[in-house]
């Protein structure tokens, strides 16, 4: 099975960790509009794709030997102290040489996925850096509509988000250009999957590249939104389960999804969540899928579990793959 | 042939280029006391091995095929433009993450030797940052012997470099530690390399490491010092060849050298060097071994040859290595 899973962050890191025990076949379609931490200052400084939800989506699907543990980790380690490159996590510092040495983010991130054993491939959604703009209301008071820009103020604004808009820093007007690569991957793909992760943030950017939009509304991929265990604080406080799925067909009205996929615990009304799923033409799959230990966060198996429901894989048909 | 060779920088990297044109079995063990550019900002910022002569230790290495190109060229990438970043080696600051992950520089360094495909092994001299400090006169007029501290210091003093001593930051009275595998090297060799490079800053402070002093007095490997073409300007502006070898013999009055290889060329009277190695008990080889394209720099096919000829080695017996 081809599967596609569209994100960034914690919450794409989860989705691939799920889907790896399902598929080798796993591409990472990540979103390239961070502006904050390491990234932020890499993308700033040498003017190339912020690396961190990159990195991140590398290590999860890192192979669990031969060296590509160690790698991992590696990538994942980030330097203390308080100099020039405190915070900054090496696999970001190597991810950058790379961009830079190969001069095209895609071969970069080819050799870096050969490194550390990705089973799987990694793929910015765009080759430049983006920026996010949002709509939001509550900042003013009177409902009035404040502009924001950047991921980091837009994931943490204290007030309402609206509606969020995606494009190259200084070309406001013009659309961002797809990732060729990611745009053949959802083509091609047998399953998509859109979240979990920071809604504004990290799940919708990628519906605002008309490219991969387009690609999403054509494929006969079976479309699976993952809904989030909690909602973000900043961007989505306050949001119910169905009010993401509303945002989202906001954003894309004419994408249609298969099936969605929540955690029972975290839908306070299954029959709301029901309706608001048939309404995207998509069945809602409820189950325990967060992990108990740790809050917030998704088990894999317990995630891969529910995906091959929501596909109606068995674990036989799993074995074939 | 098991051949070590002890150095830093440019120097070692023209001995590493051509020894391993006559042998797979190389192994660099490398000065660690560099203070400046990117290896004394990491360094300084996260109190590791500076890392840069240990990078172009496993450039001068690598694989020409399989992968071992790309990542030499990212290793030996700089980050351009004038941020927090400018300046550092990609390598440098892949090897400070080995390091501060694996906890121990030596494994850190044949982690980075397998991506790398080196054939042979580099080694630092000693597992902790180390500090030159040098007697110099002629800075204050009449023959006052100042003490400067530092390789950069060190490096481009305008005064004249009597000795130097080697110590770690903060413990000047007690002798370096040696790197043991360094030592159980420089035992197995062959044959033992010392130069061509900044005689005081890459070249000598081997010497001053007591456990690797005395593994190169010990050794049964042949032991062969290659000198420079050109003086440096700064520690050794207006050396002769033959101060080269005094100067060698002062800090290390105990170490028998066989074989003693210098530029045809660079040496301005031929007969005081065979006289200067004889006291050392070393045969002078004097041929053509600049490369003639750039000034200053071994060519490595004829530095090999010559090698082959001071270790008297034939092309057959090279064969069979």
């Amino acid at each position: 099975m081809r599967a596609v899973a569209l994100g960034g962050g914690h919450g794409l890191h989860a989705t691939l960790s799920a889907l790896r025990r399902i598929t080798p076949d796993v591409t990472a379609v990540v979103t390239v509009a961070d502006d904050g931490g390491s990234s932020g200052r890499l993308r700033r400084e040498l003017g190339l794709l912020p690396p961190g939800d990159l990195r991140q989506a590398l290590a999860a699907l890192a192979a669990a030997e031969d060296g590509g543990t160690l790698w991992a980790e590696v990538f994942q380690h980030r330097f203390g102290g308080s100099g020039a490159l405190t915070g900054h996590a090496v696999g970001n510092l190597l991810l950058a040489g790379l961009f830079e040495v190969l001069g095209d983010p895609v071969a970069g991130l080819d050799e870096a996925a050969r490194l550390l054993g990705v089973t799987g491939r990694v793929l910015p959604m765009s080759a430049e850096p983006l920026e996010i703009e949002a709509e939001v209301t509550g900042l003013e008071g009177g409902g009035e509509v404040s502009r924001i820009r950047g991921q980091v103020a837009v994931a943490s604004t204290p007030g309402q988000v609206r509606r969020i808009s995606l494009h190259a820093p200084g070309r406001p007007g013009e659309p961002p250009a797809a990732c060729r690569e990611a745009v053949d991957a959802v083509l091609a793909a047998d399953a998509v999957f859109l979240g979990p992760g920071s809604w504004f943030t990290s799940v919708l950017p990628h519906l605002l590249v008309p490219g991969l939009h387009d690609a999403l509304v054509r494929t006969t991929a079976t479309k699976v939104v993952i809904l989030n265990l909690v909602p973000q604080p900043g961007e989505t406080a306050g949001f119910s389960p169905e009010r993401h799925l509303d945002v989202l067909f906001e954003h894309a009205p004419r994408l249609a999804v298969d099936a969605v996929i929540a955690d029972r615990d975290s839908v306070p009304t299954p029959a709301r969540l029901r309706r608001a799923a048939a309404e995207l033409g998509a069945r809602a799959h409820l189950a325990t899928v967060a992990d108990p230990g740790v809050a917030g966060r998704h088990d894999p198996d317990a995630l891969a579990g529910c995906v091959r429901e929501a596909l109606g894989l068995t674990e036989r048909e799993r074995e074939g793959q």
